[in-house]
């Protein structure tokens, strides 16, 4: 999937050893700080180029064409930012316009869903099919009305169940991580789908705020007496990202080279510095206000 | 203050018994819908033309022109409607934008701050002018920056405290009205306030979703051993608009006279008919789909 050169790419392969990659990442919002947050250490000494739109978030309530020119303008943006490859760090832009961007850009362009559902897939043991659900995806209401997961997992053959859970994005926003109100929701949440998805054992994280909330998932499912692979789409995105940075030649970094990270903001950069650093995990350098209309 | 005719009303006024008022009601989604909820006992008879932005929620993140551009916009399309008179039934639009859509119409123009103010006003004892806040305001974080409720209550001389609950929305809408999670997450959010403000004792709900908590903010309210006058704006609002029908002089219709209610969103019309239910406390007919561009 990501291996495949969109028919109109133009520019040349870079040669082995030669330059370091520019990898734009592009999000509605801070989510896809996690999809960063875990490409820092697999492609050390990058160039990161990150747009947040957060001016128009969140996607998730408007149409696939608003959707599609929304993320079309920011891919643009970060393709005249020198963007050799793109990330579409945004369950809800990869559900529903990956086709628009890639048809726009001449370089290469990886989104979440696929990377993620595929890793769900190597998470399940051997190769039995079965007719009741395998995995269970946790995402947000617009992600589950696309089926995008569903429909990506049922192309490889495996059932999945799909849970909307819309509280935890404000709660992951909210800073409450770890917090006693966030384990009764996930609680809450985790006990109905699997009511409805008794033999699943692998959990998909489908939006990208919730990797914040991994460790609370885990001690939650452990009380549930439920234990499931918990997959990660940010990590699946990360190493789909590299594996095509290497298809590509770009020369690798030693381990300890310093990415260099730009980020750009379309709403207050204020706030995106502030509740950026959760997600990033470190805190922030400068944010700039990018103005993309609308 | 809403009394005040706008100058360039050229509208004439309508005779003593004569016909009944078409009101406009807007908001950017459903919260709004508790105003109207509180309207329809208080002005029977009227025709109700509602319009939800939700294509374009959350306004509170977007900046103070674009505000004023959605909401003109869905103003002029109420005016189109034959709206006598308007109420802008959100928060974020009544505390950024009354100037621009006062200005854009010939109509009388009712916001929710300051009948909210007003009525907590009126709650407070006597004529005591506290340096400690007097007067807690709930509302979301857009309306808390803002400060357009602190600003209003300060003009008339009293103290307050605002607090933004960025997760009462979401748990509003996820239809967790009366739910332990939602109950512990008022006593973090008031016992948070009311170390600020511990000789509060006028709450003020500063968000339009907020009236669903009502009981459950009460519950809170008395195990926080705080009791509180709680102001409700959509009552306040309904009843400031009712003044301005009398004293517009419209005809008043009987007790029982059964109100025509049209509704219109930006976005789906089937989320807005199952969630404004809960909002408006009946179910909605039909909701047509409008497109205001954008």
């Amino acid at each position: 999937m990501t291996q495949q050169m969109p028919q109109q790419m133009t520019q040349p392969m870079p040669q082995q050893s030669a330059r370091t990659p520019t990898i734009g990442v592009f999000d509605s919002g801070f989510g896809g700080l996690t999809v960063l947050r875990a490409l820092l250490p697999l492609i050390p000494g990058a160039h990161y180029v990150y747009v947040g739109d957060t001016a128009r978030l969140p996607y998730g309530s408007k149409s696939r064409q608003t959707i599609a020119r929304y993320a079309v303008e920011s891919a643009r943006f970060l393709h005249q930012q020198g963007a050799d490859l793109l990330v579409i760090a945004c369950n809800t832009a990869s559900a529903l316009a990956l086709p628009e961007i890639r048809a726009a850009l001449p370089i290469p362009v990886i989104g979440v869903i696929q990377p993620g559902t595929e890793a769900a897939q190597a998470s399940l043991p051997g190769s039995t099919k079965a007719s009741q659900p395998q995995v269970l995806v946790l995402a947000t209401s617009a992600t589950v009305q696309s089926h995008a997961y569903a429909d990506s997992l049922r192309a490889m053959g495996i059932a999945a169940t799909e849970k909307a859970c819309p509280l935890l994005v404000p709660l992951a926003e909210e800073g409450w991580i770890d917090h006693p109100v966030t384990a009764e929701v996930l609680r809450i949440y985790l006990a109905e789908a699997l009511a409805e998805a008794p033999s699943a054992s692998t959990l998909l994280l489908g939006c990208t705020h919730y990797p914040l909330l991994k460790p609370l998932l885990q001690r939650t499912l452990q009380a549930l007496h439920h234990p499931m692979t918990i997959i990660d789409s940010a990590d699946a995105t990360a190493q789909a990202t590299a594996s095509v940075v290497a298809a590509l030649g770009f020369a690798a970094a030693p381990h300890d080279a310093a990415p260099v990270c730009s980020f750009y903001a379309t709403d207050s950069v204020e706030k995106f510095q502030r509740l950026g650093s959760h997600f990033l995990g470190q805190p922030l350098p400068e944010v700039k206000l990018l103005d993309l209309g609308g």
